[in-house]
């Protein structure tokens, strides 16, 4: 059974666009974020339907930015983490554009991205977009229960994350080329992806996601550089999308035995979005919005800028229903990976670690998250030592209002 | 915006399976089905987990059927109607096979096979498999009210199939001609696929998906024979998913306006899984497992015997959650579009209807469905008049044994 698959054609990115709401823009990223709506509503009456403008606003977005109508998309492929993707439903209807609805929980962005080039190769489609979003409210009252409720959450508890992610690709030369003399960043391509396998790693507390996808996501690593001709050292960082602390520790202790060279390389997304030593996020941030938002606002704009050559990037799926749970159920993990390629970078890789905004060690310090666990609600406020608010006056918070960056 | 996507090689079905339970056995097709256990239990302690079996078995038996193992397929496209599309993600994980993940409700058959001749055309994987479960009891609950709570249904609602389809496709020459060589038969081909828009029909009532989805059929197929050079005299069928009674009676009175020569070739998945003479199925079947066992029991042995040439297969989907439902908002539907093709017929077609095994006529009649509700619930029990039983005197149904057929 062959893993990996080489796209004949690199699908590049022409376009993405993050959007999130007010615990994601005072995170280390916010000012990257292309729409923030503070008041996490994005104008509408109940969560479910602010993650279905959220998705919205986030292809709109895309989009605009290479001055592109919905029109010129040929198919979109699209997922979010509420029950029978209706955010994404509701999101999309009014733009007419052939959908196809996945659902790979928070592996979502990677499942979507790695279709999106099949789909591509298949030559007949000019653009393909994907859109992934997760929204904090709405996922809390149908995973766990409604925050009102105030239940008490573990250490090993992840924040969702109220974000979204669209992303643009092509194959075509000629639109990458035009792209280019229009001083449109084409910021990298997908070279190769690895579908992930369903692992059970026999975690049943839905409190506890990182470590049931940690399993996944090694058995993806280590597929990826058993068949391929590469090695941990081709790559500047190997990027998973929401293990959190606890998932990462897991991960990490794993690949210490089988791929040491791995071990230095990894990020997780799930690390990057919030500001850990001073937001009451627990284990990190969780949801498929979390790998979208941080795969637009801090890896592309890395590979963009050549800072790096390679990444292979695995968003990480918990598989599971609240009714699974109940049921007594584990949960399974999936991680497909793609390979994300610089167009820009000399191709010259670093064997050191490329500094991401936190959590740069390769030791993952559950104990830290437990440290949040004693904040009080509301601990984390304006203001507070080693909180850092991102520059972003354009925003109104006050008002609620939202507002597009540029 | 191009549509239609022509695969440069045409995705061969090297086998298929149907997998059902006590209502689908005594349908019309209940003959067909690979695999019944009258029980719908599956051997399993709760609806959820029998799902998730009746996929694990779907598999199983198209893997025999084509005397493969786990290990020789490539990828599965898995979907089912349980939140978080856990049933698939259940039945799968034993198998270790890389697996994609979809949701488009009861689109989700056509979307698995359209994904699954996109990601052969990649060119790197030699065989890809579908999976497509519902399971009738699992359903209720989750999107209506438990079936013990005894909530009345209105005429337009529609019968969840507690059934399944597995389906093994390939593009490569030599497991074709293998395959042929070994008396193992290749029924059909996809040679094009159309991918489905989402439509709002502004149907909000839950128990009439039928009407929420005949308008993306009646897109999907209006957009088809608009860009194609194909004309419905092309076709021997086009066949939707489970659009029922109301459905079915909607999307004709669009096509006799707007394409009339379609309206004698439909077929609908979701009137031919069960006697609507003789149960109590209101308007029909519905649920991803009907169109899924439809086309594994009816159609491709149509397509393998040359009985008919060329069918537009489009199952169709309602995309809601129950929340979605209790805020509002109206159902979005979807209906990607297959191109299937016999290997065996004569390039032939007629201009006259192929006979279906239940309503042949041009006009539905929503009247039919309607005198059901007087029946008392089970009125369907065995010898009722107009019961049609199948064959199947291997299946003890006192026992709730199973058993796989031929």
């Amino acid at each position: 059974m062959k893993r990996i698959t080489e796209l004949k054609a690199p699908a590049y990115f022409i376009a993405s666009a993050a959007v999130g709401g007010r615990e994601e823009w005072q995170g280390p990223l916010g000012g990257s974020f292309d729409f923030i709506d503070p008041s996490d509503s994005f104008g509408q009456s109940t969560w479910e339907m602010a993650e279905a403008e959220m998705g919205r606003v986030a292809l709109n977005v895309a989009l605009r930015k290479c001055d592109l109508s919905h029109s010129d998309i040929d198919v979109i492929i699209a997922g979010d983490l509420q029950n029978q993707c209706v955010a994404s439903a509701i999101a999309l209807d009014s733009f007419g554009i052939p959908h196809i609805g996945v659902y790979g929980a928070c592996s979502t962005c990677t499942e979507s991205l790695m279709l999106a080039s099949a789909m591509l190769s298949l030559g007949s489609y000019k653009r393909v977009a994907t859109l992934t979003t997760s929204h904090n409210l709405a996922a809390e009252r149908q995973f766990r229960a409604p925050t009102e409720y105030g239940a008490q959450r573990p250490p090993a508890a992840q924040w969702t994350a109220t974000a979204g992610g669209a992303f643009i690709l092509s194959t075509d030369d000629e639109i990458i080329n035009e792209n280019r003399r229009r001083g449109l960043p084409v910021s990298a391509c997908i070279t190769d992806f690895l579908v992930g396998r369903l692992i059970d790693g026999a975690i049943k507390d839905g409190a506890n996601m990182g470590a049931a996808m940690a399993f996944a996501a090694a058995d993806s690593i280590l597929s990826y550089f058993e068949e391929s001709d590469l090695t941990p050292r081709d790559f500047d960082l190997i990027v998973t999308g929401d293990l959190g602390a606890v998932g990462s520790r897991i991960l990490r202790e794993i690949l210490k035995e089988k791929l040491p060279s791995a071990v230095s390389r990894h990020e997780d997304c799930g690390l990057l979005l919030y500001d850990m030593s001073s937001k009451d996020v627990h284990a990190g941030a969780s949801g498929c919005g979390t790998s979208a938002s941080v795969l637009s606002t801090h890896f592309l704009p890395m590979l963009e800028r050549g800072e790096v050559g390679d990444i292979l990037f695995l968003s990480t799926g918990a598989l599971m229903s609240q009714s699974s749970l109940l049921q007594g159920n584990s949960i399974r993990g999936v991680a497909p990976a793609v390979h994300l390629k610089s167009l820009t970078a000399n191709n010259k890789r670093s064997s050191d670690k490329i500094s991401a905004p936190c959590c740069n060690n390769d030791e993952v310090r559950i104990s830290d998250t437990e440290a949040y666990e004693k904040q009080p609600s509301g601990s984390n406020a304006e203001g507070k030592p080693g909180y850092t608010r991102p520059d972003s006056g354009q925003i109104s918070e006050n008002n609620g209002e939202s507002e597009v960056r540029g």
